[in-house]
Order: structure tokens, then sequence, then C-alpha cells
């Protein structure tokens, strides 16, 4: 299975916390395979210490990497500037919010400020980010329409929000649950689906598709070395689906091998 | 319909938020009628301007008045000793996270900080005024035991969080999901309700009943005018339903009616 196909006539798309995980892999396999998009731009907080990702970029002339600290909004505001400049009029076809944290904490060593932390990272700064590109998803999504098409996909206008399993609140039920007590990250992706939903409503007219994907429990950092999946295994898969989704797929909440998750 | 008999056996009931709105009418309901609890707390975070819960605390003596803040982890911990001198080995019986606020704004005024607002005072504040009183609740929850009931009820002990069909991810769309685009109050009640299901799946080995609870649209300062709601509808018809929870309803999402609501 390979997501790569999907991916020809998405003339760009971006992809924050790059530097390495799910993120660095989602580049290595847009840039790799004959129809490669146009542009990936590869965003990192910080790209002198991506090593993995310079070497990425050294061999694929496709690959931008642009600096973005996604709770900061002045960093998000420099990128969506020099995202601009890269794209010009063509704007940006798919913005895929990948960066994400795992403050770990249980009932018992939950505070506040890990809360705070977690949401402001994982759910806070997909929708600042995604706000702050919105005039460039417009212009692609836009472009589309001119180009005779009218119907939602990635490569006309897309939001994909990476979420979690963890934050559906159906699923936290029984034995499941209790292996992950994660008050902070299960609750930042629980409203994270809802911020996905709240997009999908509002951006519904301007013909740009929002979604939340689940890429399996993968081995990065985050994921730790008992992941079943490797991170090729979980990205080839989640490529495959995002590049084929349509309108029926807009304001959804699907795993990375397709099937809808409840909420 | 009435809600007051089923909270026969309750000892104690606390409630944050009480100074105005859904709260003061909880407090008003609970002392109301022949089969009150034994002690009703009713927390504000200024009972100097709270004149209404004032004068209802004048009429019944079984209304305390007892100052919580529930941002604040110094007030929240003042309160959990003063309530500890009211109940003593009574222990408490049933917490009510009723305290909220609406930060108003839509995709184009929504900012970090008026996400962070809303997530502290809806999410984050009802967890951890939860575990503050947890050793409480367990008190109440082992003396039911010893009493002859295992068996999980607000008589026994209970976290009841005041929750919104706003937080429904699954009910977020349509018409009605553009009528509230307000990312900063539905992204707090969907993460409030994940905050719900992991105390229910953390307390349930302590015999502590957890859910939450969508009050309905009603006409408080929150609610507006135009709600179709009064106070008293809403509230006679919660206090019934709360009052008559039992094991089934551990973990859920009910409408004030008692329906199951979806996530
Ligand atoms: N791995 C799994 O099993 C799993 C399962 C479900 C969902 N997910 C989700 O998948 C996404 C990627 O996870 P992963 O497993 O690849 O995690 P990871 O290996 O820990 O990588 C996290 C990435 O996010 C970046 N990041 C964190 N905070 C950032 C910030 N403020 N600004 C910019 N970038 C930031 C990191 O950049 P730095 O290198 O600069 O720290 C890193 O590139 C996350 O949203 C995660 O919640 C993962
Ligand atoms: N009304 C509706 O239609 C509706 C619908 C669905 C859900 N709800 C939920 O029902 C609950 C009560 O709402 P309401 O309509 O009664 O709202 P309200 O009339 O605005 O009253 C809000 C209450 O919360 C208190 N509060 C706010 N922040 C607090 C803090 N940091 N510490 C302590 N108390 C604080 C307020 O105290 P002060 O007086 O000190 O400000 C007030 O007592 C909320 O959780 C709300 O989200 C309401």
């Amino acid at each position: 299975m390979s997501g790569l196909v999907n991916f020809r006539g998405c003339c760009s798309v971006l992809v924050t916390g790059a530097s390495r995980g799910l993120g660095l892999q989602i580049v290595r396999d847009l840039a790799s395979g004959g129809s490669s998009p146009g542009k990936i731009i590869a965003t990192t907080r910080n790209p002198a210490t991506a090593q993995k990702l310079q070497e990425l970029a050294d061999k694929h002339n496709n690959i931008h990497i642009v600096p973005l600290d996604v709770v900061s909004q002045e960093s998000i505001e420099k990128c969506v500037e020099e995202v601009g400049q890269l794209v010009q009029e063509e704007g940006l076809n798919c913005l895929i919010n990948n960066a994400g944290i795992n403050v770990v904490a249980d009932f018992h060593s939950v505070t506040a400020e890990k809360m705070i932390e977690n949401f402001h990272t994982n759910t806070v700064a997909p929708l600042m980010v995604t706000k702050a590109f919105l005039p460039l998803l417009k212009q692609a999504a836009s472009r589309g329409k001119a180009a005779g098409s009218g119907s939602m996909s990635i490569q006309r206008a897309a939001v994909i929000n990476i979420t979690s399993l963890l934050g559906s609140v159906e699923l936290n039920w029984g034995e499941r649950a209790n292996n992950f007590s994660w008050y902070p990250y299960r609750t930042s992706k629980s409203a994270l689906n809802m911020v996905t939903r709240c997009l999908a409503v509002d951006l519904e007219a301007d013909g740009i598709l929002c979604m939340g994907i689940h890429p399996g429990w993968v081995r990065t950092d985050m994921g730790g070395s008992q992941a079943p999946l490797s991170p090729e295994e979980s990205i080839s898969s989640l490529l495959h689906v995002i590049g084929g989704l349509t309108e029926k797929d807009h304001g959804s909440f699907l795993n990375f091998t397709g099937e809808v998750l409840p909420w």
C-alpha cells in the first residue's frame, strides 16, 4: 500500500513537528516516489538541531525547511509569511498539524500547569496555526475550484489534524482506559477533536476539507519502543487514507487504516 | 417532578459557583422541601457579594457558605480544610462541579489566551477540585459501604460535573453547530467530558460515582434571556435525575431529562 500516488496534483503540503517521529516520516514518504508534491514544507521549531530532516532536504530539493514553534504566535506569523513567499499565488493545499507532546500525568500527579501545557500544544496550537494559514488555504481552494474541482480533497485544500484514539471519550472505558490514565494528553486530544469538528463547520463554505486521524500506536519517542507499528507502517497507511479523502470524510475522525472512530 | 426526595440519606452536598444561576438554584432546591441534605455547602468565590445566597442561608440553617475560587489551588485547599471541619468523619457525599464560564469567541476572534482561560475554569478546575476533595469523598463512600450500601449513588459518594450539549463532538454538526461556533467553550466542555470519563475509571474502585450532566439551555446570565428553560425547570429535573443515579450511570453523559447524550 502506498499513499504517494494520491499526492499527485497536490502542489504543497506543510507538516508541523517534522524534526522526528511521525512528522519526519511523513516528509520522508512524501519526498520519495515519483508523485511527490511540488513543495513539501517541513517545519520544526529548531531547524539547526533537526539533523535527519536536514539530511533529507539535502537529497530532495522539493523539501523546504521553515522554522515553526506552534505555541508561539510570533513564530506562526513569521512562518506564514515565509510560506506565502514559497507558494506564491498557488496557496497551500494541505496543512498537517502533527506536532504534539504527551505531558504524562495520572490522577495523582496531574496539576493545572500540566493540563494547560498539553492543551496549549495539542489543541490550541493546531487551531492558531490553521487560523494563520487560512488565507493560503483559501487561495488553494479557490484555485482548485477555478480549475474545475469543486469537490473536497487534499489535492484542493485540507487541514489534517493528527489526533489520537486516546482522545476518544467513548473508547476510554474498560481495560484500555486503565492502562492510559493520562489526563493532560487525553483531554488535549478530545478537545482537538472538537476543534477539528468546529473547523469543519466553519471552513466548509471555503471548500477546505478538515478531519482528524489517529496514526496508530507507533514506535517514536512518544510512542515508545513497545508500540506495535513502525513509523513506516503507520505513515504509509495514513498517507494512503488522507490521499483519498473526499467530502464524505469532512469532519470525521478516522483510524490510520481508514475506519471511522467514535468520538 | 421533584428531585428532593432522592436526597434523603445524603448527608452533604457541595456546589461550586453557587452565587447565581444554576448553582444558586441547586442550593435553593436542595434547601427547600422536607428531605433536604444534612449539609448544603454552597461555595462561591466572593461570599460578600453573593447577596441572594446569603439571603437563602439566613432562612435555612443547613446551608453553609464557604469561599472557593475554583481556579486557585490555594483557595481549593483552604476550602477542603473548612469543609473537612464541617462534615467531620461523615465525609462528603456529593460534589457538584457547576462553576463555569463562557469565553465567547468564534473562529475569527479566538485567541490562545481565550482558549486557555475557558479550559482552566471549565475543565482543569473540576479536576483539581475533585482531586482535593477525594479524601472526603472516599470517607463518605467507605461509610456508605460499612452501612450496607456497596452500590453507587449520590447518597453514598458522587462527583457530578455540569457539562454541556455543546461539548458533544458528535452533535456539533449541521445547523446547531453554526449557531454556536464557540471554540473556547466547546473545547472546554468536550475536554470536561473526557475528565469525567477518566475520573469514572479512576474512582470506581473507591465506589465513587462520576458522571456529567447537561442542564438544558437555561435563562441565566450565561444562558441569556432567550433560553427556553427557567432555572427552576432545569434544576428540578436535573436533581431528580442525579438523585436516582446508580452504577449503570457511572461514566455517563446525560441530559437533564435523563437521556444518554452522544460524546
Ligand atoms: N506515536 C504514537 O504512538 C502516537 C499515537 C497517537 C497519536 N500520536 C500523535 O502523533 C503526533 C506525532 O507524534 P510522534 O509520535 O511523532 O511524537 P514525537 O516523536 O515525540 O515527535 C513530536 C514532534 O512534535 C514536535 N513538537 C513538539 N512541540 C512542538 C512545538 N511547540 N512546536 C513545534 N514542534 C513541536 C517535536 O519537535 P522537537 O523535535 O523540536 O521537540 C517533534 O517533531 C502527535 O500529535 C501525537 O500526539 C502519536
Ligand atoms: N445556562 C445554560 O444554558 C447552560 C447550558 C449548558 C451548561 N451550562 C453550565 O452550567 C453551569 C452553570 O452555568 P450558569 O448558567 O449558572 O452560569 P452563570 O449564571 O454565568 O453562573 C456561573 C457561576 O459560576 C461561577 N464561577 C465562574 N468562575 C468561577 C471561579 N473561578 N470560581 C468559582 N466560581 C466561579 C460564578 O460565580 P461569580 O458570581 O463569582 O462570577 C457563577 O456562580 C456552567 O458550568 C455552565 O457551563 C449552562
